[in-house]
This record gives C-alpha cells, structure tokens and sequence, in this order.
C-alpha cells in the first residue's frame, strides 16, 4: 500500500499552514537553489512528480513551456492544484509516483520537489525517468539530505541542558530503507538511501550528474528565519541536476 | 607551510605499525572499493599523488602499466617507497601535491588513496589535475567523507555511560576548510569539503562522474576485525572514479 499521508486530513491542514508561511524552509532555502538549476523550458514538455499544489507546474507554463503534466497521490493536493491554476497544456493527475506512464523519450524536463525521499524503489523510479527523458533532457529534483534520512531512531539535534544545539546525530547510515518519523502526525513514512546510492543510480540509468547543491541559507534566509541558521551546521535537503546522455 | 605530518618521527612510526597490521580499515574498507574502481592501466602513464610508501604504484606496474610516477611529500614515505620498489619505470618524488608539474594531457590514471584531505585548495588540484589528463583519462580517489571532516570539535562517535557508541556527530558541515584533530600526534591538519563541494569542482573542471562508492564492510571483515562493523552506521571514506571529457 502506498502511503498518502497527504490525504490525511489532520497532516494535510497543518501541512497547508506550514507552507503558507512566507518564512519557511522551501522558501527560504529549498526553492531559490531549485531555480538556479532549472533549465529554460520554452516550448518544452515538463512532468512534474509530487506536483502538490502545482506551483512549480504553473511557473514553468509561466516561463513558456509547450506541455506540464503533474502528478501526485494525493487527491487533496490534485484538487488543490486544479483550482488554483487551469490552463489546456497544464494537466494534473491523481497518480502514484511509481504508477505514472508517458511514451519513452517524450519529455524535455523531469521535476521533483522534495518527494522522492517518500519512494522505497528509487532504482526503478529512476528507470523509468530514464525511458521518458528525451535524450539531452534533464532530470531536477530535491530529496530530504541522507545525511537527516540516515538515524532509524530519527534522533536528529543533540541538545545541551539550556537546550542549545550541539550537534546532528548520524546513525544508520548504510541501513537503506524505511525511516518513520514523527512530522505533523505520527508515522510519516520515508525512505534512506545512501549518497552513493542516489548518485550511482542515476549514472547507471544513463543521467550524467550536473551538478549537486546542498542548499545553505543566505544571510538574508537567517535574517528573516534565525532558526533557519542551523542549517549551515548540517545540510537537510540535496538538489541534483542530471542531463540524459 | 605545507603540512608534512608523515615526516614527523612519533607519527611517522606510529603509522607505519598501524599499517603493518594486517586488518586494518585500509586493508578491510578502503583498498578494496578502491580497486574495484581501477581501470586496465596495461601500457598506461599512471600518476599516484601522495604514494606513501609506494604500494600502488607498483600494483600498477605489475599490471603493466608502462611508466608510474609516485609523488610524496614525506622524505620518509620516498625513502621507503624507494628501498621497496626498483624499476626503471617506476619513479618516485618528494614534492608537495600542490607543485607537481608534468606534461599537459599526458596521463591516462591519477590516482590518490586518502591524502586528498590533506589539501587546502581542492579546486586548485582538481584543475591541475584535469589538465594533466589525457582526454578519457582516469580520476580515481579516495577522501575521508564529509561527514567525518566535518565538525570542529571532531567530536566523532557520542557514547553512552557503558561506553556504547550511541550515534556519531554532524556539525559545522558548511564551513569548509582547516580541521585540527589528534591521531597519533596532535593537531593533525586537514580539510573540510562538502560533499557537493566535491563533486561539482570535478565537473566544473571536466571530470564526469563515474561512480561514487562509500566502503561498507563486508561480513568477512567484521569477523576479522570486529570493531569495523561501526562503519555500517556512518561512512569514514568516500572514494569517486571521474573521467576526463
């Protein structure tokens, strides 16, 4: 059974009050490196995988892109997304991320914004990312850091007695697999892979690394979220460009 | 002043005894990925930087390569080397990494078995590297991960009262550069990079990235040295195969 935690409703609402913060880490960190490394996407066809609420969807029609399909499990998000942007060459469909089909070589760009991480068969994800990549297309996404994936006990910051950070516990790390952590409601479901993994992965299946980010918050970023300092003591999220070749 | 720590008696005889145990990380983790990722070097140029006592270098003259060159900056390391390996073929040099000189586009291998962290300026030899490739050539390295490099305090594996490694310690993973930490002797210097770091300064300077490995031990090498079996919970090496495009 796939999981679909943003179909619960609880998860879901504290999930759409996270995001409509303006200060938050997808803001603030996760998005502006995301961009940096997106391609020109005039007259080209993009998929969007783990599309949410189709932001990401809607500025690539934005920037001219000829077709965008989303898809994501979730209904909720699908609704969401169709309500708030609708125009004929942008679709969005309620699908799993393993279950999508397009016809091989058919797409100029593959894109994905934190939800790979909630994949337990990265190998065959990416196969079949492969096959629908034009050659010379590019695959973009950003996946939770193995680096936070890693701990089973998800054990996270280590805190002195004032409750000052001291350190980022790591553990686990070559165990791939499922991690449930406690994000919203309990459970969430996700899936550690190694670094190595992750990047030999798309090698094999013929995407030649790019260029990898591990995001770093601006002064600006810790000026309007001081927590958001932290992250220079540990990186939460990887971003990783791949060209089919 | 470039560090040369393995000239420094204490540390020198120290090191020697730890490499002259038979199950040590290098023998049981490092040394095997390492040559999983080797390429044919039969009628090949070979340039190994930081060849320490020489050992592969003459590996790759048994396997045929046509002329190895091995370059330290430890006069004890090139003595040894020296006395243990004669071959016209095969020469060995005292020179720090940073002021090697040879001949454009005139090697088909460089190699380098952990001494990349002994290096302040990574893109610095990463370009000089690239230029002393033949086109197709090989880059094959290995680093101590960026999750060991990266705190100050080099706080390593947190115990518990039992002296129970409980998880190791993450900090400081955005600030790049000098790490002081005792092994054998004290303040040992070495580098901090990142990951993506790493990475995209091969890629900027031509070198596409072939594989990354991260060593696992094997079952075989947890009997034979218990202690290594830590390695499962957190990567001490990170060894990367690039080639010049």
């Amino acid at each position: 059974m796939k999981q679909n935690i943003y179909d619960n409703n609880d998860f879901f609402e504290q999930y759409k009050a996270l995001r409509a913060q303006e200060h938050n880490y997808n803001n603030l960190l996760e998005k502006p490196n995301f961009f940096t490394l997106m391609p020109d996407v005039k007259d080209k066809v993009v998929l969007d995988i783990g599309c949410g609420m189709g932001d990401f969807a809607a500025i690539c029609m934005e920037r001219g892109a000829k077709h965008v399909t989303g898809i994501d499990i979730s209904t909720n998000m699908i609704a969401m997304a169709r309500s708030l942007y609708t125009d004929a060459n942008l679709n969005f469909k309620q699908v799993p991320f393993e279950d999508f089909t397009v016809p091989a070589a058919s797409i100029d760009l593959i894109s994905s914004s934190l939800a790979f991480h909630y994949i337990a068969d990265f190998s065959q994800l990416i196969e079949k990312i492969s096959l629908a990549l034009r050659m010379d297309g590019i695959l973009l996404f950003s996946i939770q850091h193995p680096i936070v994936t890693a701990s089973k006990a998800q054990t996270g910051w280590c805190l002195d007695e004032h409750k000052n950070l001291v350190h980022y516990a790591v553990d686990d790390y070559h165990s791939e697999g499922l991690r449930k952590l406690d994000w919203f409601v309990e459970g969430v479901e996700m899936y550690h892979h190694t670094l190595s993994t992750l990047v030999n992965t798309l090698i094999e299946h013929g995407l030649q690394i790019e260029k990898i980010i591990e995001p770093k918050p601006t002064e600006e970023a810790i000026k309007q979220l001081p927590k958001i300092q932290k992250e220079l003591r540990r990186p939460s999220f990887l971003i990783v460009r791949a060209r089919k070749v």
